[in-house]
């Protein structure tokens, strides 16, 4: 389907239309875009999806189709729906990178729009950075658990839409995959598309070993045979080396490499490995594939699996261990007379109520490079790095430590102001690279898969005030 | 995004182009698509997303600028890329209709079509089946607990994207979903749309009172009000109903509904009841979210809670519990000389050993509209219902069951030949009313969510004899 304004949730629109019906159409708000814990435990996310929300945002309206459907609605004021007619977003975006690594609580976008604006993008803005941050981060896992070794996404068939199979393609791409299935996404994004036969392929000649010749035939120098579809060591890798023996070797090739979708995969390519090795064929690659995962992946090395490629498909493209980024969307200060009113959502726990303000994100490194914590700040404040910065820890204030010889960087970066792009998009490459930059800032404790070190992520004493400040005026308050 | 011609696995090339320099592009294929295990479980799976496919099916076509791409690839022969650029969907399609209550080893699709077309098209109608198929499962469990009560989907949030949100919201509905919180359903489906107010509108007023008095204003006959921002008993409530009593009331309106979207759902729509009862509200409905699924609503239920409307988000969406429905697409014949050549590929289990041949799908139903077994047959076999009919479980032959008195019904029809539109779709609404007869028609021992009833499929002798004959001739046979 196309992109169309009315992918939004209904209330968008009756809450947009009762504001502008107060007269409340150029009421600045300002909007939080944060998440509340990592899937899987985790120690981290990466951020993603940033291009096709400014996409979005850019070339969001309303088309006369569209509005007649809210008309015959008649609960929409004419007034609203001619101001829907002519609506562009007008607000500002700050945003960190796409690729930025990135932990609970912080502001990862931050919206300054007119209140009818921040309102109407809500569920688009939620639901692409929700997707592409849950597969970018369900990826770097796996990715890192591979240890170097190639990791192909094959998991468009299980995707939810085809939205999901590309977007899941380019966010576990900007995570670190390297390579997809999908042909779309090398086609529109050039994401390396890989691949090379099904069982329907072997099973569609009267036996294995002519399917593999004829393979080979068509593709003497990217021969890459799928072994397992009736018996991987007895047939399979025997008609394989046979291919290469009696058709490739004699024409100057080599079979470039094998695919095992089935069966125990530690010893099946320990074996593979042994026979590909004896008959001479110490370069052909094993790649396999069958429902992995970073926990089957890491488990896999650890037997020893002589494996240099894993194709991972529905656990990565769905994040089936956890399908859902919770990353929610929160109104965090009303502009009055020029002024910033800071709101706060109350909530039984500290860390479920909202940190109120018009905010700024900082992380700090030391002179290594490596993350030592981020400080969430107001819009204005700049960390010196000139001198020493006390950390505490918003909850148990009384924790403190002082950091010194570091390096502050701003995480947060202008992407739109009043509507119009504020600087390039980076490229998918850049992103990749710098996703590359940032998961290697990170200590491998943080890292992990099991029982992750936490990040440390503080606010400045000057946005703890505030917000302390905006709990004690609303604590027991009637409304 | 565009629907594109590449959206499709890059291993689909590959082995088509082999197959057109092999001159094999007029060879005809049979192809089923079937799933091994419901998720979650499940007695019973809901068959969606059709309706998709057949306009895949119908539009498919590579432009130009694909073509190009996959030119410069240098590894498919001009020959074959001649032939994309000319290429359209030829084939047959057998398949059930969207809404029909499917189960395991089935057929639900069966494709005949030339070998070059059954791969292309392999990853588009896996995505789209299995995602569809997902949600309206997934939904289809819980609109069964919610007793007659409105359930809405109001996941687009926390949807995989664009598409998942939108042909999330189609499966849902189909399974019997009421609603959905997502605009462009309704306007491009008609589902209807649904959604009141977020609590940023409430904590964008100076106290929640206001906001109440304010929506109300905007909307005297529809007032839904979200109750939950401060403290829903001590000020939700009470706040609600006096914006009743002030303003509603006096204008001959009444508060249409309330929201409760956190805390102890079970005890605060109880309570919420008592106080909107005691204030003569007893016609105010309360609908309540937060994180809901099947389990959560029976348990609710059987906690007495009193609760109108559920709204499910993420769990529903990206059918939390088991992401995944895998759904698969096996090569089950060839066609030599007009012969058909049945295909098998044998597995370590008889479950995971595909049937071969051109089938068909029956349903036996009692007299009064049950089911009581499916049988996969033939293509051309007709089950006679005026004489006894002989069911045998297909790997515990000697488990047999002699029925009389029932109805045989085909579950599948033909819906494409020789690439052109054979029946028209049925509607939305059509397909959404086929599931509640086809969920009607299941004992209620096979819909309940612990430990279903197994539902019987089996084979008619004549395939079970082809396909004990096919697993004889390959079984050991070296290739």
């Amino acid at each position: 389907m196309q992109n169309s304004a009315l992918l939004m949730d209904f209330y968008a629109l009756t809450m947009a239309n009762s504001y502008f019906e107060q007269g409340r159409q150029d009421e600045i708000a300002y909007f939080d875009y944060f998440f509340r814990r990592v899937p899987d435990e985790g120690g981290y996310a990466v951020f993603a999806g940033l291009e096709q929300l400014l996409d979005y945002l850019e070339n969001l309206q309303f088309s006369e189709q569209e509005i007649a459907f809210l008309q015959q609605k008649q609960i929409f004021s004419e007034g609203f729906l001619d101001y829907l007619r002519h609506f562009r977003f007008r607000g500002d975006l700050w945003a960190v990178k796409e690729g930025t690594a990135v932990f609970p609580a912080e502001p990862l976008v931050v919206i300054r729009a007119p209140i009818i604006d921040c309102t109407l993008i809500e569920a688009f803005l939620l639901l692409t950075l929700n997707h592409q941050t849950l597969i970018a981060t369900k990826a770097a896992r796996i990715v890192s658990v591979a240890q170097g070794r190639n990791v192909l996404e094959f998991g468009a068939r299980r995707a939810h839409g085809v939205d999901a199979a590309h977007f899941g393609a380019r966010a576990a791409y900007i995570a670190g995959v390297d390579g997809t299935s999908n042909v779309y996404s090398d086609f529109a994004c050039g994401i390396p598309a890989l691949g090379t036969m099904a069982h329907a392929y072997v099973q569609s000649f009267d036996n294995e070993y002519e399917a593999f010749l004829q393979y080979a035939k068509t593709y003497p120098d990217n021969t890459v045979l799928l072994v397992d579809t009736y018996d991987t060591l007895h047939q399979g890798i025997p008609n394989a080396i046979r291919v290469h023996r009696e058709y490739l070797a004699p024409r100057g090739y080599k079979l470039k490499g094998i695919r095992i979708d089935s069966g125990d995969l530690a010893y099946l390519s320990i074996r593979a490995r042994e026979m590909l090795d004896a008959a001479g064929l110490t370069e052909t690659k094993i790649t396999v594939s069958n429902s992995l995962d970073e926990y089957l992946i890491k488990d896999l090395l650890l037997q020893g699996a002589k494996i240099d490629s894993f194709g991972v498909g529905e656990r990565l493209i769905t994040a089936k261990s956890e399908p859902v980024f919770g990353g929610v969307y929160k109104i965090v200060a009303l502009e009055n007379a020029g002024q910033i009113i800071p709101k706060i959502k109350l909530s039984e726990t500290l860390q479920k109520t909202t940190t109120p303000g018009f905010k700024n994100l900082w992380r700090l490194y030391d002179k290594n490079r490596k993350a030592i914590a981020d400080v969430i700040t107001l819009h204005d404040e700049i960390i010196d790095s000139t001198k020493p910065y006390m950390l505490f820890d918003p909850e148990y204030t009384w924790k403190t430590k002082w950091v010194t010889d570091f390096v502050a960087e701003q995480k947060l970066q202008q992407w739109i102001s009043q509507g119009g792009k504020q600087q390039p998009i980076p490229t998918l490459e850049e992103s990749r690279a710098h996703c590359r930059q940032e998961l290697q800032s990170l200590w491998n404790e943080v890292r992990r898969l099991e029982k992750p070190h936490g990040y440390y992520v503080d606010l400045s004493q000057d946005l703890w005030t505030l917000k302390r400040h905006l709990i004690e005026r609303h604590s027991g308050k009637k409304e």
